[in-house]
């Protein structure tokens, strides 16, 4: 599998699994520069906090999963490099680490999610070694949990999958948003482990094109069977017979289970209704805000219009023209045949089962 | 208004009228070269069987009526430049760029029917002169044609429209698609120009973004107040409410009212129906085909996945992944609240009434 997120020791060993060895040595933050995708892989280490939030930034590493892992085990790249025997010192110095990237994108839940048990594994250690360890620990225990969780969702989804069945995704919700299997694309990859042949369609979803810069890339990459289509394609490729199931990731799923996710997201749902083909969303309990009781309380984020005007690298609309840019849309329960969990497949009635399944 | 479509005598004018007068000096195809739109305006000048054939096929000039009048005026400009005084000669000329012309495009029947008109024009005529003069004319007749059947669609599609209104369109089917204020866009023309406020949005409409290239660029030239969005915001569009109408070309209709269109439009046909909105498809009546029972019959062209792959100016996938790229789809006509011709406007049921108003 990828390793979009990692650490790796001056010895050049990948690592994702926390062993006292690694410990014993110096090591990076690795992440793959998903900016340079699908042109370049490319892959960069990093333990300077200006440089981690940056590439925090700029998107080098993306998905809310991922992001979370990577800020983790960036803060125990920056103090591992420290020179102090302090523990005093190192700890301070995780503290404001972790409050510098915590302000990197100032939406991602599970980035101030995985910073505040970063945070709260250096309180009241007053050993620098033990400290250094404590948050190498933490950092790859994150990134470990997320794997499982991606490993979790990929089993439940794997059951609703069959020999030679055909998935059609929008966005990335795959390797490159996560530690590991991804969320959406974790059922194709655990099929395609156990043998199946699965084929997968993806949008390559506008303005940003993740379907076909990073899924596509990635699915490739993995050896599965991928085809990409603009995403006004998907209602003929449907109607061709070729999609046996949707799958998608999603940002936030309020109490009665509407989902939002990447613009786009809600047309695929209808157009997967109208075809008479089942819609899953697939998600890790962390993205479910009870709080909300409907998706018509969940904020739409509108975007710059030049990331339609010019983000393909030559202008493809007039400049002057008004654009409307909102980055995400959101399925209401009704078009969802179930929400695919580390914990298990929600369905209908979604408000009693989320209840039921997330306590 | 636009000219995307004229002749050019060889003093400069700019003719799209036949008239004695032009038919004593030379002249060349005039097109404005759609692919470089939004960034530039030029227009090339055509007299040559290959050049013209290559405009066709790499969109330079694009819309089935637009490429019907491109390839009648492109016949009579070849036609023109020979040399020869033999009539059979240039007869057999005219039969032969006719049939070249004819592969171009394998979708749109306006080409097919221009170019028949061409073939039909020059039989049984004996003298050079004569057959130059008459391929000329039948040449700007269908141009003059298609600008009085723009405008007689754009009468029928106003009534439908009320002020303050908002339309949404997919790809161009405006006057870079025609010879004059387009067949979609043409309602919204003659309402503003009858001094209604319209507002459109215009779905970008992938892989070649006629949409926001094209249907952006002329409505905000011609001050008409233009949005624009990517195809996959449509849904989110609709259930903001934002929209009151949907109005699309069409490449061919069958003779129960199934149309075909550019890749996408059945898409935005179900999104529309799914929000209550009615879908209006405008189209002369040379672009019904009622040899086609159904839009079954109606071949889908596949193009190149590089379209896809690299149309942006930068790869937006990777160069090894499977594209799929089908460049209409078929809206069926339960889909279809009515069809905007010159002669009227056709609703349900579509084969009844199809038939009554084309005879």
């Amino acid at each position: 599998m990828l390793d979009p997120v990692s650490w790796i020791t001056e010895n050049g060993q990948i690592v994702r699994e926390y062993t006292k060895e690694i410990d014993t040595c110096q090591g990076k933050l690795r992440l793959i520069d998903q900016t340079l995708l699908p042109e370049k892989l490319v892959y960069v280490e990093l333990d300077e906090t200006e440089a981690i939030f940056d590439a925090i930034k700029r998107l080098v590493v993306r998905g809310a999963p991922a992001i979370g892992c990577a800020a983790a085990v960036g803060v125990a790249a920056v103090v591992r490099k420290s020179a102090s025997q302090d523990a005093a010192v190192l700890r301070q110095l995780a503290i404001t680490t972790a409050d510098r990237l915590a302000e990197s994108r100032p939406t991602a839940v599970n980035l101030f999610w995985a910073l505040k048990k970063i945070k709260d594994a250096v309180s009241g250690i007053d050993n620098a070694a033990e400290l250094r360890s404590t948050l190498l620990q933490t950092a790859l225990n994150i990134l470990d949990e997320d794997i499982a969780m991606c490993r979790a969702i990929g089993s439940f989804g794997a059951e609703l999958l069959k020999d030679d069945m055909t998935v059609l995704t929008h966005c990335n919700a795959g390797a490159l948003a996560t530690g590991d299997y991804g969320t959406a694309l974790s059922p194709v990859y655990v099929a395609s482990e156990n043998g199946m042949n699965i084929k997968v369609y993806s949008d390559e979803t506008r303005p940003l094109l993740q379907g076909s810069r990073l899924t596509a890339w990635e699915l490739n990459e993995a050896g599965v069977d991928v085809t990409t289509i603009c995403d006004n394609m998907t209602a003929q490729v449907m109607k061709e017979g070729k999609v046996d199931m949707v799958i998608v990731g999603a940002d936030r799923i309020a109490a009665n289970g509407d989902a939002a996710n990447k613009i786009g997201t809600y047309g695929v749902a209808i157009l997967a209704e109208y075809h008479n083909i089942p819609f899953y969303v697939a998600a890790p309990y962390s993205t479910f805000d009870l709080s909300l009781e409907s998706g018509d309380e969940i904020p739409i984020e509108q975007r710059d219009g030049d990331e339609v005007r010019k983000g393909c690298g030559k202008l493809t609309a007039p400049e002057e023209v008004n654009v409307y840019n909102p980055a995400f849309d959101v399925t209401p329960n009704e078009l969802i045949a179930g929400i695919i969990t580390e914990k298990g497949i929600i369905r209908a009635p979604f408000e009693e089962n989320i209840k039921k399944i997330l306590g």
